[in-house]
């Protein structure tokens, strides 16, 4: 079974270059089907679920338990759910036992016992800008200043819930086996790239 | 003309790395060569360039004009000489025309007009201390804890070297087009990934 995880910076184009590579590779592709599966299991609503798990909730979350013993308010108690039944669900995905692409849900940490070809995909913050204007035309009354602020926010949000589930890490290039600069560069054409990596990589296994 | 530069931790493999994927690819490779030519350009032995380029010397050089006027000292000047000599020769290497790899030397800053594709090798501690035994027999009687201080000292001297040349950023994976991690990873058996992607990066130009 071969599986790539890819990991990446908010606006780096790595859901998309996520989906091509399953698409150009014939792996299976896991991105919104979990935000379904997670919220049938738990009975909250899809658009509930996707944007808690995407955004996380506020940094101190991550460190009040370590000060002070304190019980978790209901946003807190239902991001956890989420989090333990993604896990889950992830998990249940591998054992499968077919190959597959996955964006994203600190599944590089979730599946390392899998042995994934981890990959992270970042570019320069004006890069970043640029497809996110591209991407999401409601962004558009944004100012750059707001738009590199919300990309960092999301970020900042990704790193937590890596903390949550490991050691620090996110982003760092010690994290991955192979980290990929998207500035400035199709997707696209970026794709029999990465796919002639990944092949050679599995190869040699 | 197609060229790659390797820019590397010391330890990680990357320059076997550069060699093999040179004679994957059939480009020329630009090493040693270098400091023969720098060395009889500026009528210093070849240890000594060797041993100046490799190492720089000491971190406080590249502050020492900022903040007050002193005349540098010869082991400076010949530094300063040496860099000079070395990024004239790596210039007119671009010049042929021929395809080629070439590692460390800041060759992907001097030769940035050609749009290489530039590549950072990179690997845990723990990795790169046991390839330096693999590699340097002598090095036996080094305990782990200094090899780990040399390794450092080595890659200080590296960062210096960019700084000189450019802003901050050595080792930086924003500072590249694609990072590989080496830990626990055959350098030959990373070849065949690495020519595909490297085949793949420069068609689609």
């Amino acid at each position: 079974m071969k599986i790539i995880t890819i990991s990446r910076e908010f606006g780096s184009g790595g859901r998309e270059l996520g989906k091509r590579l399953a698409d150009a590779l014939g792996f299976a592709y896991y991105d919104r089907e979990i935000i379904t599966a997670v919220a049938q299991k738990i009975s909250l609503d899809e658009d509930y679920v996707e944007k808690t798990l995407e955004n996380g909730i506020p940094r101190s979350f991550s460190f009040s338990f370590g000060r002070t013993f304190s019980f978790p308010d209901v946003a807190q108690q239902n991001y956890t759910k989420l989090l333990i039944a993604q896990q889950q669900f992830i998990s249940d995905i591998a054992k499968k036992g077919e190959n597959f692409v996955i964006v994203g849900r600190g599944a590089d940490v979730i599946l390392e016992d899998y042995e994934p070809l981890n990959i992270f995909i970042y570019a320069q913050m004006e890069s970043k800008i640029k497809r996110c204007r591209e991407r999401a035309p409601e962004e558009e009354s944004l100012t750059d200043r707001e738009l590199s602020r919300k990309i960092k926010q999301v970020d900042s949000g990704r790193a937590v819930h890596r903390q949550l589930l490991t050691k620090d890490g996110w982003g760092e290039k010690e994290s991955y086996h192979l980290c990929i600069n998207t500035t400035d560069t199709s997707i696209k054409s970026l794709i029999p790239s990465v796919a002639a990596f990944a092949n050679s990589w599995f190869d040699k296994k």
